[in-house]
Protein backbone atom coordinates (compact mmCIF):
# COMPACT_ATOMS: atom_id res chain seq x y z
CA UNK A 1 0.00 0.00 0.00
CA UNK A 2 1.36 3.35 -0.97
CA UNK A 3 -1.10 5.09 1.45
CA UNK A 4 -1.56 5.42 5.05
CA UNK A 5 -4.90 3.62 5.94
CA UNK A 6 -5.02 6.30 8.74
CA UNK A 7 -5.86 9.07 6.04
CA UNK A 8 -9.10 7.39 5.28
CA UNK A 9 -11.87 8.29 7.39
CA UNK A 10 -15.16 6.52 5.53
CA UNK A 11 -15.29 3.55 3.24
CA UNK A 12 -18.35 3.47 0.80
CA UNK A 13 -19.41 0.23 -0.98
CA UNK A 14 -21.01 -0.72 -4.03
CA UNK A 15 -23.89 -3.34 -2.63
CA UNK A 16 -25.42 -5.11 -5.66
CA UNK A 17 -21.85 -8.67 -6.11
CA UNK A 18 -20.22 -6.80 -3.61
CA UNK A 19 -22.02 -6.95 -0.76
CA UNK A 20 -25.29 -9.20 -1.57
CA UNK A 21 -25.52 -11.96 -3.74
CA UNK A 22 -28.22 -10.62 -6.26
CA UNK A 23 -27.83 -13.78 -8.88
CA UNK A 24 -28.53 -16.50 -5.83
CA UNK A 25 -31.60 -14.63 -4.26
CA UNK A 26 -33.19 -13.79 -7.28
CA UNK A 27 -33.39 -17.15 -8.78
CA UNK A 28 -34.65 -18.25 -5.18
CA UNK A 29 -37.30 -16.13 -5.37
CA UNK A 30 -38.10 -17.06 -9.08
CA UNK A 31 -38.33 -20.89 -8.31
CA UNK A 32 -40.51 -20.23 -5.03
CA UNK A 33 -42.81 -17.72 -7.50
CA UNK A 34 -42.47 -20.11 -10.05
CA UNK A 35 -43.24 -23.05 -8.16
CA UNK A 36 -46.72 -21.31 -6.26
CA UNK A 37 -47.43 -20.33 -9.69
CA UNK A 38 -47.11 -23.34 -11.89
CA UNK A 39 -44.85 -21.82 -13.91
CA UNK A 40 -42.94 -24.88 -15.18
CA UNK A 41 -40.03 -24.77 -18.03
CA UNK A 42 -38.17 -21.65 -16.99
CA UNK A 43 -34.60 -21.52 -16.17
CA UNK A 44 -34.84 -19.09 -12.94
CA UNK A 45 -31.02 -18.34 -13.21
CA UNK A 46 -31.11 -17.40 -17.23
CA UNK A 47 -34.02 -15.47 -16.02
CA UNK A 48 -31.98 -13.24 -12.83
CA UNK A 49 -29.04 -12.96 -15.41
CA UNK A 50 -31.62 -11.46 -18.40
CA UNK A 51 -33.04 -9.18 -15.60
CA UNK A 52 -29.88 -8.04 -14.80
CA UNK A 53 -28.49 -8.09 -18.08
CA UNK A 54 -30.54 -4.87 -19.14
CA UNK A 55 -29.48 -2.54 -15.73
CA UNK A 56 -26.82 -1.14 -17.32
CA UNK A 57 -28.86 0.11 -20.84
CA UNK A 58 -32.04 0.81 -18.45
CA UNK A 59 -29.99 3.05 -16.26
CA UNK A 60 -27.96 4.66 -19.48
CA UNK A 61 -31.83 5.78 -20.86
CA UNK A 62 -31.59 7.96 -17.82
CA UNK A 63 -27.83 9.16 -18.06
CA UNK A 64 -28.57 10.08 -21.50
CA UNK A 65 -31.57 11.70 -20.30
CA UNK A 66 -33.74 9.80 -22.68
CA UNK A 67 -35.71 8.92 -19.31
CA UNK A 68 -35.98 11.63 -16.32
CA UNK A 69 -34.65 10.40 -12.98
CA UNK A 70 -35.80 7.10 -12.52
CA UNK A 71 -35.32 5.34 -9.01
CA UNK A 72 -33.96 1.77 -9.27
CA UNK A 73 -37.11 0.23 -8.42
CA UNK A 74 -38.89 2.25 -10.89
CA UNK A 75 -36.02 0.92 -13.12
CA UNK A 76 -36.09 -2.78 -12.30
CA UNK A 77 -39.86 -2.80 -12.60
CA UNK A 78 -39.58 -1.95 -16.56
CA UNK A 79 -36.43 -4.19 -16.98
CA UNK A 80 -38.75 -7.20 -15.38
CA UNK A 81 -42.19 -6.83 -17.47
CA UNK A 82 -39.59 -6.61 -20.34
CA UNK A 83 -37.72 -9.95 -18.92
CA UNK A 84 -41.22 -11.75 -17.88
CA UNK A 85 -42.21 -10.88 -21.69
CA UNK A 86 -39.15 -12.37 -23.22
CA UNK A 87 -39.44 -15.38 -20.65
CA UNK A 88 -43.61 -15.89 -21.99
CA UNK A 89 -45.08 -15.58 -18.61
CA UNK A 90 -48.23 -14.06 -18.50
CA UNK A 91 -49.74 -15.07 -15.43
CA UNK A 92 -48.68 -13.12 -12.56
CA UNK A 93 -50.98 -10.44 -10.55
CA UNK A 94 -49.80 -7.15 -9.63
CA UNK A 95 -49.15 -7.88 -6.39
CA UNK A 96 -47.48 -10.80 -7.32
CA UNK A 97 -44.85 -8.44 -9.46
CA UNK A 98 -44.65 -5.95 -7.26
CA UNK A 99 -43.24 -8.51 -4.67
CA UNK A 100 -40.87 -10.21 -7.15
CA UNK A 101 -39.41 -6.29 -8.10
CA UNK A 102 -38.95 -6.45 -4.33
CA UNK A 103 -36.97 -9.38 -4.34
CA UNK A 104 -33.95 -6.78 -4.80
CA UNK A 105 -34.78 -5.70 -1.45
CA UNK A 106 -34.61 -9.08 -0.19
CA UNK A 107 -30.67 -10.06 -1.32
CA UNK A 108 -28.89 -12.23 1.21
CA UNK A 109 -25.02 -10.97 1.92
CA UNK A 110 -21.93 -12.66 0.96
CA UNK A 111 -21.14 -15.00 3.80
CA UNK A 112 -18.47 -12.68 5.16
CA UNK A 113 -20.14 -9.09 4.51
CA UNK A 114 -21.94 -8.82 7.49
CA UNK A 115 -18.35 -9.86 10.04
CA UNK A 116 -16.23 -8.16 7.71
CA UNK A 117 -18.59 -4.94 7.92
CA UNK A 118 -18.95 -5.21 12.09
CA UNK A 119 -15.20 -5.06 12.23
CA UNK A 120 -14.98 -2.36 9.86
CA UNK A 121 -17.35 -0.01 11.52
CA UNK A 122 -15.52 -0.29 14.72
CA UNK A 123 -12.87 1.90 13.00
CA UNK A 124 -14.48 3.31 9.92
CA UNK A 125 -17.80 5.18 8.69
CA UNK A 126 -19.40 2.17 6.53
CA UNK A 127 -21.83 3.88 4.15
CA UNK A 128 -23.39 2.40 1.24
CA UNK A 129 -22.65 4.24 -2.53
CA UNK A 130 -25.15 2.33 -4.97
CA UNK A 131 -27.09 2.74 -7.47
CA UNK A 132 -29.65 1.44 -5.51
CA UNK A 133 -32.44 3.46 -3.94
CA UNK A 134 -32.27 4.64 -0.53
CA UNK A 135 -35.39 2.69 0.46
CA UNK A 136 -34.26 -0.62 -1.10
CA UNK A 137 -30.91 -0.21 0.63
CA UNK A 138 -32.16 0.42 3.99
CA UNK A 139 -35.19 -2.69 3.85
CA UNK A 140 -32.38 -4.64 2.10
CA UNK A 141 -29.81 -3.53 5.34
CA UNK A 142 -32.79 -4.91 8.32
CA UNK A 143 -32.98 -7.61 5.88
CA UNK A 144 -29.38 -8.82 5.72
CA UNK A 145 -28.28 -7.16 9.52
CA UNK A 146 -25.82 -5.10 7.30
CA UNK A 147 -24.68 -2.72 9.95
CA UNK A 148 -24.38 0.84 7.78
CA UNK A 149 -23.84 3.82 9.64
CA UNK A 150 -25.50 5.53 6.78
CA UNK A 151 -27.48 4.75 3.24
CA UNK A 152 -25.42 6.94 0.72
CA UNK A 153 -27.31 5.95 -3.03
CA UNK A 154 -27.44 7.66 -6.39
CA UNK A 155 -30.28 8.63 -5.58
CA UNK A 156 -28.79 11.60 -2.84
CA UNK A 157 -27.86 13.32 -6.01
CA UNK A 158 -29.91 11.66 -8.85
CA UNK A 159 -27.58 10.37 -10.99
CA UNK A 160 -26.21 6.92 -11.66
CA UNK A 161 -22.28 5.68 -10.94
CA UNK A 162 -20.33 6.82 -12.91
CA UNK A 163 -21.42 10.02 -12.77
CA UNK A 164 -18.95 12.05 -11.11
CA UNK A 165 -21.42 13.21 -8.53
CA UNK A 166 -21.85 9.85 -6.93
CA UNK A 167 -18.20 9.62 -6.45
CA UNK A 168 -18.58 13.20 -5.17
CA UNK A 169 -20.97 12.59 -2.63
CA UNK A 170 -19.21 10.98 0.52
CA UNK A 171 -16.42 13.90 0.37
CA UNK A 172 -18.59 16.63 -0.05
CA UNK A 173 -21.23 15.76 3.33
CA UNK A 174 -18.46 14.58 5.33
CA UNK A 175 -16.06 17.67 4.57
CA UNK A 176 -12.93 15.21 3.17
CA UNK A 177 -10.52 15.04 0.64
CA UNK A 178 -11.68 12.53 -1.96
CA UNK A 179 -8.72 10.67 -0.68
CA UNK A 180 -10.28 10.37 2.78
CA UNK A 181 -12.67 8.17 1.12
CA UNK A 182 -12.10 4.53 0.09
CA UNK A 183 -14.42 3.41 -2.19
CA UNK A 184 -14.77 -0.71 -2.28
CA UNK A 185 -16.31 -2.80 -4.48
CA UNK A 186 -15.88 -6.01 -6.99
CA UNK A 187 -16.10 -4.24 -10.16
CA UNK A 188 -12.89 -3.11 -11.80
CA UNK A 189 -14.77 -0.03 -13.13
CA UNK A 190 -16.81 1.39 -10.20
CA UNK A 191 -13.35 1.45 -8.79
CA UNK A 192 -11.22 3.23 -11.57
CA UNK A 193 -14.13 5.63 -11.71
CA UNK A 194 -13.75 5.80 -8.20
CA UNK A 195 -10.05 7.19 -8.37
CA UNK A 196 -10.42 8.86 -11.26
CA UNK A 197 -12.51 11.53 -8.88
CA UNK A 198 -9.34 11.31 -6.29
CA UNK A 199 -10.74 8.05 -4.08
CA UNK A 200 -9.08 5.73 -2.93
CA UNK A 201 -9.85 1.85 -3.96
CA UNK A 202 -10.42 -1.51 -2.40
CA UNK A 203 -11.16 -4.44 -4.94
CA UNK A 204 -12.93 -7.26 -3.23
CA UNK A 205 -12.72 -10.51 -5.26
CA UNK A 206 -16.37 -11.62 -5.90
CA UNK A 207 -15.95 -15.63 -7.76
CA UNK A 208 -19.02 -16.75 -7.84
CA UNK A 209 -21.06 -13.35 -8.50
CA UNK A 210 -22.34 -14.35 -12.19
CA UNK A 211 -22.48 -18.25 -11.37
CA UNK A 212 -20.24 -20.85 -11.53
CA UNK A 213 -17.29 -20.73 -14.31
CA UNK A 214 -17.99 -16.62 -14.77
CA UNK A 215 -15.51 -15.03 -12.62
CA UNK A 216 -13.55 -12.37 -13.82
CA UNK A 217 -9.87 -12.30 -12.97
CA UNK A 218 -8.44 -11.30 -10.09
CA UNK A 219 -6.47 -7.93 -10.80
CA UNK A 220 -3.09 -7.42 -9.74
CA UNK A 221 -1.96 -6.43 -6.51
CA UNK A 222 -0.75 -2.62 -7.34
CA UNK A 223 -3.77 -1.66 -9.49
CA UNK A 224 -5.74 -0.55 -6.58
CA UNK A 225 -4.70 0.12 -3.18
CA UNK A 226 -6.01 -3.07 -1.83
CA UNK A 227 -6.52 -6.02 -3.30
CA UNK A 228 -8.63 -8.29 -0.69
CA UNK A 229 -10.27 -11.93 -1.28
CA UNK A 230 -13.40 -10.99 1.02
CA UNK A 231 -14.72 -8.34 3.80
CA UNK A 232 -12.48 -10.19 6.49
CA UNK A 233 -9.40 -10.15 4.27
CA UNK A 234 -10.32 -6.02 3.70
CA UNK A 235 -10.40 -5.52 7.51
CA UNK A 236 -7.23 -7.28 7.75
CA UNK A 237 -5.49 -5.64 5.39
CA UNK A 238 -6.78 -2.53 6.72
CA UNK A 239 -5.70 -3.26 10.24
CA UNK A 240 -8.96 -3.52 11.82
CA UNK B 1 -55.60 6.13 19.32
CA UNK B 2 -57.39 6.19 16.53
CA UNK B 3 -55.17 4.76 14.34
CA UNK B 4 -53.91 1.30 13.78
CA UNK B 5 -50.21 1.41 14.57
CA UNK B 6 -50.18 -1.78 11.84
CA UNK B 7 -50.58 0.78 9.18
CA UNK B 8 -47.12 2.87 10.01
CA UNK B 9 -44.18 1.57 8.05
CA UNK B 10 -41.42 4.10 9.45
CA UNK B 11 -40.84 6.24 12.09
CA UNK B 12 -39.28 9.17 11.64
CA UNK B 13 -36.98 10.98 14.54
CA UNK B 14 -36.75 14.58 15.13
CA UNK B 15 -32.96 14.51 17.08
CA UNK B 16 -31.75 17.65 19.20
CA UNK B 17 -33.76 17.73 22.21
CA UNK B 18 -35.85 14.83 21.23
CA UNK B 19 -33.36 11.66 20.97
CA UNK B 20 -29.96 13.57 22.47
CA UNK B 21 -29.34 15.79 25.70
CA UNK B 22 -27.85 18.74 23.51
CA UNK B 23 -27.85 20.76 26.91
CA UNK B 24 -25.71 18.75 28.96
CA UNK B 25 -24.06 17.51 26.13
CA UNK B 26 -22.67 20.97 25.26
CA UNK B 27 -22.25 22.14 28.24
CA UNK B 28 -19.78 19.36 29.57
CA UNK B 29 -17.62 20.46 26.30
CA UNK B 30 -17.62 23.90 27.27
CA UNK B 31 -16.40 23.13 30.94
CA UNK B 32 -13.53 20.89 29.48
CA UNK B 33 -12.32 23.75 27.26
CA UNK B 34 -12.73 26.23 29.17
CA UNK B 35 -10.34 24.36 32.01
CA UNK B 36 -7.98 23.37 29.41
CA UNK B 37 -7.84 27.03 27.93
CA UNK B 38 -8.02 28.85 31.37
CA UNK B 39 -11.19 30.86 30.83
CA UNK B 40 -12.93 32.19 33.46
CA UNK B 41 -16.19 33.45 34.51
CA UNK B 42 -17.71 31.75 31.94
CA UNK B 43 -21.53 30.28 32.63
CA UNK B 44 -21.05 27.66 30.13
CA UNK B 45 -25.17 26.77 31.02
CA UNK B 46 -25.83 30.17 29.31
CA UNK B 47 -23.05 29.57 26.77
CA UNK B 48 -25.12 26.37 25.03
CA UNK B 49 -28.48 28.19 25.95
CA UNK B 50 -27.27 31.03 23.90
CA UNK B 51 -25.56 29.15 21.38
CA UNK B 52 -29.24 26.88 20.71
CA UNK B 53 -31.26 30.82 20.87
CA UNK B 54 -30.26 31.51 17.78
CA UNK B 55 -30.41 28.39 15.93
CA UNK B 56 -33.73 29.20 14.85
CA UNK B 57 -33.08 32.75 13.69
CA UNK B 58 -29.96 31.53 11.29
CA UNK B 59 -31.96 28.94 10.00
CA UNK B 60 -34.56 31.44 8.85
CA UNK B 61 -31.79 33.31 6.61
CA UNK B 62 -31.48 29.87 4.84
CA UNK B 63 -35.30 29.89 4.74
CA UNK B 64 -35.62 33.29 3.87
CA UNK B 65 -33.58 33.50 1.08
CA UNK B 66 -30.71 35.39 3.01
CA UNK B 67 -28.18 32.78 2.75
CA UNK B 68 -27.90 30.42 -0.13
CA UNK B 69 -28.47 26.36 1.03
CA UNK B 70 -26.06 25.86 3.78
CA UNK B 71 -25.79 23.32 6.17
CA UNK B 72 -26.48 23.22 9.82
CA UNK B 73 -22.75 22.65 10.47
CA UNK B 74 -21.78 25.47 8.58
CA UNK B 75 -24.64 27.73 10.40
CA UNK B 76 -23.34 26.23 14.13
CA UNK B 77 -19.85 27.76 13.39
CA UNK B 78 -21.30 31.14 12.83
CA UNK B 79 -23.62 30.78 15.23
CA UNK B 80 -20.53 29.97 17.60
CA UNK B 81 -18.63 32.98 16.47
CA UNK B 82 -21.38 35.53 17.39
CA UNK B 83 -21.61 33.59 20.82
CA UNK B 84 -17.89 33.66 21.26
CA UNK B 85 -18.02 37.42 20.75
CA UNK B 86 -20.61 37.95 23.21
CA UNK B 87 -18.81 36.05 26.22
CA UNK B 88 -15.79 38.13 25.28
CA UNK B 89 -14.03 34.51 24.59
CA UNK B 90 -10.81 35.77 22.03
CA UNK B 91 -8.45 32.82 22.82
CA UNK B 92 -9.39 29.51 21.02
CA UNK B 93 -7.51 28.73 18.26
CA UNK B 94 -8.83 27.27 14.65
CA UNK B 95 -8.38 23.77 15.51
CA UNK B 96 -10.01 24.38 18.83
CA UNK B 97 -13.29 26.38 17.56
CA UNK B 98 -13.18 23.67 15.02
CA UNK B 99 -13.37 20.74 18.02
CA UNK B 100 -15.86 22.67 19.71
CA UNK B 101 -18.26 23.28 17.08
CA UNK B 102 -18.45 19.33 16.67
CA UNK B 103 -19.84 19.03 19.76
CA UNK B 104 -22.86 18.44 18.01
CA UNK B 105 -21.54 15.48 16.65
CA UNK B 106 -20.63 14.17 19.98
CA UNK B 107 -24.23 14.87 21.96
CA UNK B 108 -24.96 12.03 24.27
CA UNK B 109 -28.48 10.31 24.25
CA UNK B 110 -31.19 10.34 26.32
CA UNK B 111 -30.99 6.95 28.66
CA UNK B 112 -33.80 5.45 27.57
CA UNK B 113 -32.82 6.74 23.85
CA UNK B 114 -30.83 3.41 22.87
CA UNK B 115 -32.49 1.09 24.54
CA UNK B 116 -36.10 2.12 23.35
CA UNK B 117 -34.70 2.73 19.43
CA UNK B 118 -33.88 -1.04 19.35
CA UNK B 119 -37.09 -1.94 20.52
CA UNK B 120 -38.61 -0.15 17.57
CA UNK B 121 -36.34 -0.86 15.36
CA UNK B 122 -37.68 -4.88 15.37
CA UNK B 123 -40.96 -3.91 14.27
CA UNK B 124 -40.37 -0.70 11.61
CA UNK B 125 -37.86 1.36 10.03
CA UNK B 126 -36.33 4.07 12.10
CA UNK B 127 -34.77 6.74 10.64
CA UNK B 128 -33.35 10.67 11.76
CA UNK B 129 -35.80 13.66 10.38
CA UNK B 130 -33.25 15.80 11.96
CA UNK B 131 -32.57 19.62 10.56
CA UNK B 132 -28.51 18.45 11.23
CA UNK B 133 -27.01 17.57 8.35
CA UNK B 134 -25.98 13.92 7.42
CA UNK B 135 -22.21 13.62 8.61
CA UNK B 136 -23.38 15.26 11.71
CA UNK B 137 -26.08 12.58 12.44
CA UNK B 138 -23.91 9.77 11.48
CA UNK B 139 -21.14 10.71 13.49
CA UNK B 140 -23.66 11.14 16.82
CA UNK B 141 -25.22 7.71 15.62
CA UNK B 142 -21.36 6.31 16.04
CA UNK B 143 -20.68 8.12 19.11
CA UNK B 144 -24.16 7.33 20.86
CA UNK B 145 -24.86 4.20 19.65
CA UNK B 146 -27.89 4.75 17.66
CA UNK B 147 -29.07 1.98 15.52
CA UNK B 148 -30.81 4.03 13.03
CA UNK B 149 -31.48 1.65 9.68
CA UNK B 150 -31.57 5.25 7.46
CA UNK B 151 -30.15 8.69 8.10
CA UNK B 152 -32.50 11.26 6.57
CA UNK B 153 -32.02 14.77 6.41
CA UNK B 154 -32.83 18.51 6.04
CA UNK B 155 -29.68 18.21 3.74
CA UNK B 156 -31.59 15.70 1.90
CA UNK B 157 -33.49 18.09 0.52
CA UNK B 158 -31.68 21.39 1.27
CA UNK B 159 -35.00 22.87 2.96
CA UNK B 160 -35.06 23.01 6.50
CA UNK B 161 -38.21 21.99 8.95
CA UNK B 162 -40.63 22.85 8.67
CA UNK B 163 -40.80 23.27 5.07
CA UNK B 164 -42.89 20.43 3.32
CA UNK B 165 -40.12 19.47 1.57
CA UNK B 166 -38.79 17.65 5.21
CA UNK B 167 -41.91 16.11 5.92
CA UNK B 168 -42.27 14.78 2.72
CA UNK B 169 -39.05 13.12 2.36
CA UNK B 170 -40.10 9.66 3.84
CA UNK B 171 -42.96 9.15 2.15
CA UNK B 172 -41.71 9.87 -1.39
CA UNK B 173 -38.74 7.76 -0.90
CA UNK B 174 -40.19 4.86 0.87
CA UNK B 175 -43.36 4.62 -2.03
CA UNK B 176 -45.53 5.52 1.26
CA UNK B 177 -48.79 7.04 2.05
CA UNK B 178 -48.01 10.19 4.47
CA UNK B 179 -49.92 8.24 7.30
CA UNK B 180 -47.64 5.44 7.10
CA UNK B 181 -45.10 8.08 8.54
CA UNK B 182 -44.69 8.66 11.79
CA UNK B 183 -43.10 11.65 13.27
CA UNK B 184 -41.78 11.27 16.67
CA UNK B 185 -40.57 14.75 18.81
CA UNK B 186 -40.51 16.54 21.95
CA UNK B 187 -41.62 19.12 20.47
CA UNK B 188 -45.02 20.53 19.29
CA UNK B 189 -44.66 22.90 16.29
CA UNK B 190 -42.19 19.81 14.59
CA UNK B 191 -45.55 17.78 15.10
CA UNK B 192 -47.80 20.02 14.35
CA UNK B 193 -45.75 20.58 11.06
CA UNK B 194 -45.90 17.15 10.20
CA UNK B 195 -49.33 16.75 10.56
CA UNK B 196 -50.29 19.32 8.30
CA UNK B 197 -48.60 17.05 5.95
CA UNK B 198 -50.44 13.74 6.73
CA UNK B 199 -47.66 12.26 9.14
CA UNK B 200 -48.34 10.34 12.07
CA UNK B 201 -47.47 12.05 15.59
CA UNK B 202 -45.73 10.26 18.50
CA UNK B 203 -45.09 13.50 21.35
CA UNK B 204 -42.33 12.43 23.68
CA UNK B 205 -42.13 14.31 27.12
CA UNK B 206 -38.06 15.33 27.93
CA UNK B 207 -38.63 17.53 30.69
CA UNK B 208 -34.90 18.18 31.19
CA UNK B 209 -34.35 19.84 27.94
CA UNK B 210 -33.88 23.58 28.05
CA UNK B 211 -32.67 22.92 32.01
CA UNK B 212 -33.96 23.09 35.28
CA UNK B 213 -37.41 24.61 35.75
CA UNK B 214 -38.04 24.85 32.42
CA UNK B 215 -40.32 21.85 31.19
CA UNK B 216 -43.10 22.85 28.67
CA UNK B 217 -46.40 21.37 29.76
CA UNK B 218 -47.38 17.48 28.58
CA UNK B 219 -50.08 18.36 25.96
CA UNK B 220 -53.54 16.59 26.15
CA UNK B 221 -53.55 12.38 25.51
CA UNK B 222 -55.70 13.47 22.57
CA UNK B 223 -53.49 15.94 20.64
CA UNK B 224 -51.55 13.31 18.90
CA UNK B 225 -51.60 9.70 17.84
CA UNK B 226 -49.48 9.19 20.83
CA UNK B 227 -48.47 10.86 23.77
CA UNK B 228 -45.56 8.66 25.63
CA UNK B 229 -43.03 9.75 28.79
CA UNK B 230 -39.48 8.64 26.55
CA UNK B 231 -38.60 6.00 24.26
CA UNK B 232 -39.95 2.81 26.28
CA UNK B 233 -43.09 4.24 26.60
CA UNK B 234 -43.57 4.81 22.86
CA UNK B 235 -42.02 1.51 21.89
CA UNK B 236 -45.20 0.23 24.72
CA UNK B 237 -48.01 2.05 23.24
CA UNK B 238 -46.56 0.84 19.63
CA UNK B 239 -47.04 -2.93 20.66
CA UNK B 240 -43.26 -3.44 19.90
Amino acid sequence: MDFKSDSVKILTFDVFGTVVDWRSSVIAEGKRLGAAKGIENVDWAAFADAWRAIYRPYMDRVSTGQLPWTKLDDLHRQMLEETLRKFAIHNLTEDEKQHFNRAWHRLDPWPDAVPGLQRLKRRFVIATLSNGNISLLTNMAKHAGLPWDCILSAENVQRYKPDPAVYQLAPQLFDLQAEQVMMVAAHEHDLQAARKHGLRTAYVHREQERGPGKATAIPPKDRYDIVAADFLDLAEKLGC
